[in-house]
């Protein structure tokens, strides 16, 4: 579940209040690495803090014959606990590199890598995989017995995301094919 | 933004740890109202507390000519505020209204209404829209400019999230046609 997704909500207390994050992840063993940059206040407040990572994927919207039986299909996982702001260069690299091919697979070894500057202005947090609590939701509709009388539709409306054809940069020198990891991503 | 996400993700403080839920919601003129069980305690600990509700759309993976100018384009909102549990029958009908017809617009009037044992069951929250922080990345990939001489494709790969093709229940009644507020859904 987690490496079919794209992005994760990192839930942090900063200041006493919660904060919720859309951010990048990527999965090595049993470590998640998130991304975030290190002029963000929030993010870095996870460091060495619980945190509660979730990754939703939805599958449908659930119409039942009545209202409160509507529902949606999907999955979703919730990840708890201390999170470990990564200071260790090496990890840094890891880090970036498992979140970089997590969301384009391939990606790490094409582009440019990073400059010692430029890791110093990424920030990780990592956080292990050892509590977790998943929920999924399939199937059709569950309606009360008196309801499937009804003159009603009941059914699933399918939800998918799909990637599009690669759009090239403006400024792309000519001659420059879309590379096979990153058409076949679409 | 929020009228046209499907779900929202949740961050209160539960036994003073964070916890982010993915939910449905609604939008009602100035009060977002958030669904939830009765029997789920997370949720419910959202009432008289401080939470951060962020509603994301990602709409695609930005290819740098760089690892580090990798990026994603998206619009998140991020709204903060002191929720309140809707304990009134008469707004906790109103918000379930709004929850479902913010999901499948029209299946208000269409299905079954909720009885009064159904609405006990249901749980909202409703948050004032008075504190938020919208941010939005769109665009190719902005690039070092000793980069752009590379021999690197770079540009935007889309994601797009669509409706399928209404599926029936398999125990829907023969001769009930899609009605045309989820025909237009997909």
């Amino acid at each position: 579940m987690l490496d079919a997704g794209l992005i994760c909500h990192l839930g942090v207390i900063a200041d006493g209040v919660p904060r919720v994050l859309p951010t990048g992840y990527g999965r090595l063993g049993d470590i998640l690495y998130l991304h975030g940059s290190s002029a963000n206040a929030t993010f870095l407040a996870g460091g060495g803090q619980q945190v509660c990572v979730t990754v939703t994927h939805l599958d449908g919207l659930v119409c039942a014959r009545s209202v409160f039986n509507h529902s949606m299909n999907y999955r979703s996982a919730m990840i708890f606990g201390v999170a470990r702001l990564v200071t260790d260069p090496d990890e840094r690299t890891l880090a970036l590199r498992t979140i970089t091919e997590h969301l384009t697979p391939g990606q790490w070894s094409y582009a440019r890598q990073p400059t010692p500057k430029e890791l110093a202005a990424t920030s990780a947090l990592a956080l292990p995989l050892t509590e977790a609590s998943v929920k999924i939701r399939a199937g059709g509709p569950s309606d009360e017995p008196e309801d499937y009388a009804a003159d009603v539709w009941a059914g699933v409306v399918p939800v998918t995301t799909t990637f599009g054809e690669p759009e090239p940069d403006a400024a792309l020198r000519p001659g420059i094919a879309v590379p096979g990891h990153i058409r076949h991503r679409s």
